[in-house]
């Protein structure tokens, strides 16, 4: 009992990880804002876009990294070895970047399994390949058994910038449109009923994709318009939105009838009393993009079958206080606010 | 019993990581030949360097990674944090390239207190800056208690490679003289005494630092003279020598009374049958050096205050089976292997 009120002590004092502390919504935020940043900052480290854009001989880079602790490690539509390299090539493609480079660093527990790491590096492979992007560079570790849980997979990423491009989180402007490539929570829905055994009629796939294609598509067809660019996972596409308004002082109004859900995770979501706007994707993209070439952005994502589904879904307005609303398909509005807890941690 | 005989079995097939398979030893490498590069294989991911070279807008770029599981975090002579940030400048400086650009991911166990992140993050922001390398961009995950021990780190780097250096494991020449920069062992024992609580007269501390300015030193003082350059970490300098010579197609002879090893770390390896030679340094570099410019590379690396105890310890010599012969202190000579096993697992 005393370490236990001890623990709890410490918590309350915030001088304790949490589950949340991992959750992509405030907590994080905190950590990251709060701890991180003053201890490590310097400009580009301060953007905190989900990359770093970096000037080398004369070309834009962008550069990335991502841990993935995902449980379980094989799920319907996925695993971790996609989830890497997807995770860390969106990272770079929401920069505009395309994506070149990657190191893949492993930690092991001691007993994994020779054949699930063999499933997982053909995973890594063809990621890579569909991306046209190249694992260069590696690393890998084993810890005893018992002091991780199977396997944690980092990858960086080194992506060129297109000429011309700048997307930012703080890059959106009163009166951009805002797209959604498609269908919201599907990824974190996939992972929830895999690992809970869940059944809810029809199986909920994992969205995990590399989403360069989508983005390529739009700066040829819509060419410097999309001023911010951005993937909603952890914290769902409510704390990205929320980030995204924050940064750029303006507000964001969206209208819920336009936001695809599919209906196995409609139900799955209101059964557990989750809401699909909080919910992680690992194969969609949100871009803001300048009123005049939002059709053109639009009409590029429908384009490739990643984006079939995409929507416009809201529109940016000026708010100084950067609230996201959602104008509710019963004719209400709420305020959107970002993701608090962590309702579904270890989901990427 | 049936358990742990079916586990035997997959071990004796290999079909189940070990913990040596993280050693840098000999396990090590036919995890990474035999199964990981396989799978993964292109031309820049074959060479086997601790980093990789990508030429992106003219530049040449280093690109590494390295994931950090060091237990204890905390040691004589540094943690996890200085770790972290020098393992990847010093894979960066043995491109030959100057560290630019690191990124930061951590996996945290949930409960970890609040302030020894505070303090790790303290020695990362101290590392970079003594390198002139900056932390771009980062990720943060929490697994639950149980699911990981304390804090993993993984560093990826970006460095530009020197204008007309080209070092490489497979760049030894017969001829080449084999210079090293100070006292082998130091981290390992330092790890391992700290760890298992022995006390070995005088305290050992861990060497970690980053050793780009020795390499930049070196690169002023005997330009395009540096063939091949490691700093031997996982397996020590009895593997790093094994690589290079067979990558290079030739043989090394050392003499060991060239080979500096403080007292306390001799001391320690012989109460426990353990070698110098196969012990982790994490602020040493082994640097091959053409004949006529070794003095003036010597001379380079003595003149910096991580360098002071440099020596030549050995010349390659034309040897088809590429091995690794020490000429010893009492006249003889004996073949030196690679690591096969893990004497010392979590040691970075």
């Amino acid at each position: 009992m005393t370490a236990h009120i001890a623990r709890s002590a410490r918590r309350q004092a915030g001088r304790e990880i949490l589950l949340a502390h991992g959750s992509g919504g405030r907590d994080m935020h905190n950590l990251v804002e709060g701890v991180i940043l003053p201890l490590l900052t310097n400009p580009t480290l301060a953007s905190l876009d989900d990359q770093a854009i970096v000037n080398i001989g004369g070309a834009r880079l962008a550069f990335t990294t991502d841990s993935f602790v995902v449980d379980p490690l094989f799920f319907p539509g996925g695993d971790i070895g996609l989830l890497a390299v997807h995770g860390t090539i969106n990272d770079l493609a929401m920069g505009g970047a395309k994506p070149l480079y990657l190191s893949l660093a492993l930690i092991l527990e001691e007993g994994f399994p020779m054949e699930a790491l063999e499933r997982v590096l053909r995973s890594v492979r063809a990621a890579a390949d569909a991306s046209g992007a190249q694992v260069v560079t590696g690393d890998t570790k084993v810890v005893h058994r018992g002091s991780a849980d199977k396997l944690f997979i980092n990858t960086a990423g080194i992506g060129v910038v297109t000429p011309g491009e700048h997307p930012t989180g703080g890059g959106a402007r009163p009166g951009d449109r805002v797209l959604l490539s498609g269908t919201l929570g599907d990824h974190g829905m996939a992972i929830l009923s895999c690992r809970e055994g869940f059944e809810f009629g029809s199986p909920i796939a994992s969205d995990t994709a590399g989403l360069w294609p989508l983005v390529a598509a739009m700066q040829a067809a819509a060419p410097g318009a999309v001023h911010a660019l951005r993937d909603p996972t952890r914290g769902g596409l409510a704390t990205t939105l929320n980030e995204i308004a924050t940064r750029s002082g303006a507000g964001i109004r969206l209208r819920e009838e336009a936001i695809p859900v599919r209906l196995p995770v409609q139900s799955a979501c209101e059964l557990l009393g989750l809401d699909p706007l909080y919910v992680a994707n690992e194969g969609k993209l949100v871009a803001f993009v300048a009123p005049q070439a939002a059709d053109a952005a639009l009409a590029a994502l429908r384009g490739h079958a990643l984006g079939r589904e995409a929507s416009i879904i809201g529109t940016v307005v000026e708010d100084p206080q950067a609230r996201v609303i959602l104008e509710t398909t019963v004719g209400g509005s709420r305020i959107v606010d970002m993701l608090s807890g962590d309702p579904l941690p270890r989901i990427c």
